[in-house]
C-alpha cells in the first residue's frame, strides 16, 4: 500500500470540531500518513498533536488549506467518500494500490465540483450515516487493518487487556 | 448472524449530540436492530427516527434507559469496544453468531464495572482515535458488511452513481 492521505471539506470549527478530531485520529489509527482541512482551527491542531506527541508516529495536520487546490495539485488517485458513489467492492477494485492516494471526506453539503474532480466516488453504503464510519470502514478493507496494532514508538503504548487497562508509559 | 444490539454509555446531550447520532446511524447502516443511549435526548431519538421514517427498515433507538440494568437483563453475549480490549482478530473468533449481541460503545471515561461485567473487552486497534470508527468496523468485520446496500423499503432510496447523485424518493 502507498501513502494514504486524507482530506476534510466543509468543517466548520464550532460545530464539527469533534467530528473533525474523530476523522483525523481514524486516518492515524488506521495507517493515513496525514489530514488537511479546508478552515483553519488551530485547536484542532493542538488536539491531534497532542495525540501525536503521546502515542507516536508522524501523522501530519494542517488546516486552512485551498481544498481546490489540493485536489488539483495531487500527485496520485483522488477517492472521494459519499452515499451517493458506487458500491464500495467495485469502487475498492479501482483503487491503484501503487500510486499515493487522497481520500475526500465532507460534511453536510459537498459542492458538486468535488464529484467532477474526484478519480472515483465511492460509497460505503447507501444509508446515511457518518462520515467517521465511512472512513474507518474503507481504510479498514483497502489496508486489512495492517496499522491498528502498529508499533509506533510513542511514550504511552497500550498492551491489549482481555479484563482491565494496560497503559506502558515512559514519558 | 443473530440480532446485534447497541448501547451508548456516557451521552452527554449538548456535548455528544452530534457524535451519538453518528454511532446510532452507523449502526443502522450496518444492520444492528436498534440503539439505547443512556441519557434522555428527545431531540437525538427525532433525528435518527426521522432518518428510518425516510429510508426504511425498522432501527428503533430509545434514550434514558439504565445501562447498568440493561448490561445485567441483556439475554445474549457483550461486546465492549475499548481501546484497551484485546485484539480484534481475537475478540472477533470469540463473538457467538448463534447469540443475540449487545455492542458497548462508552464516551471519554467509562466505568470500570463495564469492563467487568462484558463479555469480551475488544479493541479496533490500541490507538485513541473514535467509538464511532471502532464499531463501524467491528460491525463490518463481523457482518462483512452484508447490511451496506440492503433494500430498506424506506420512501428515500439512493442508487448508486460514478459521478452524481441519483435518488429516488417516493414520498
Amino acid at each position: 500500500m502507498s501513502e494514504i492521505h486524507v482530506l476534510r471539506i466543509g468543517h466548520r470549527p464550532e460545530r464539527d470540531k469533534r467530528v473533525t478530531t474523530h476523522i483525523a485520529l481514524t486516518a492515524r489509527a488506521l495507517g493515513a500518513r496525514g489530514v488537511v482541512v479546508d478552515r483553519q482551527d488551530i485547536k484542532l491542531e493542538e488536539n491531534v498533536r497532542s495525540v501525536v506527541e503521546r502515542f507516536g508516529g508522524d501523522f501530519y495536520i494542517e488546516t486552512g488549506v485551498q481544498w481546490r487546490k489540493v485536489l488539483k495539485e495531487f500527485d496520485g488517485q483522488v477517492v472521494h467518500l459519499t452515499m451517493y458513489g458506487m458500491r464500495l467492492n467495485e469502487g475498492l477494485e479501482k483503487v491503484k494500490k501503487e500510486k499515493r492516494l487522497l481520500v475526500v471526506v465532507g460534511a453536510e453539503k459537498v459542492p458538486p465540483e468535488v464529484y467532477q474532480t474526484a478519480d472515483l466516488n465511492i460509497s460505503v453504503g447507501n444509508q446515511p450515516h457518518s462520515e467517521i464510519a465511512a472512513l474507518a470502514i474503507f481504510l479498514d478493507r483497502l489496508t486489512g487493518g495492517s496499522a491498528l496494532y502498529e508499533e509506533r514508538g510513542g511514550k504511552m503504548k497500550v498492551i491489549p487487556n482481555e479484563r482491565g487497562k494496560t497503559v506502558i508509559d515512559i514519558s
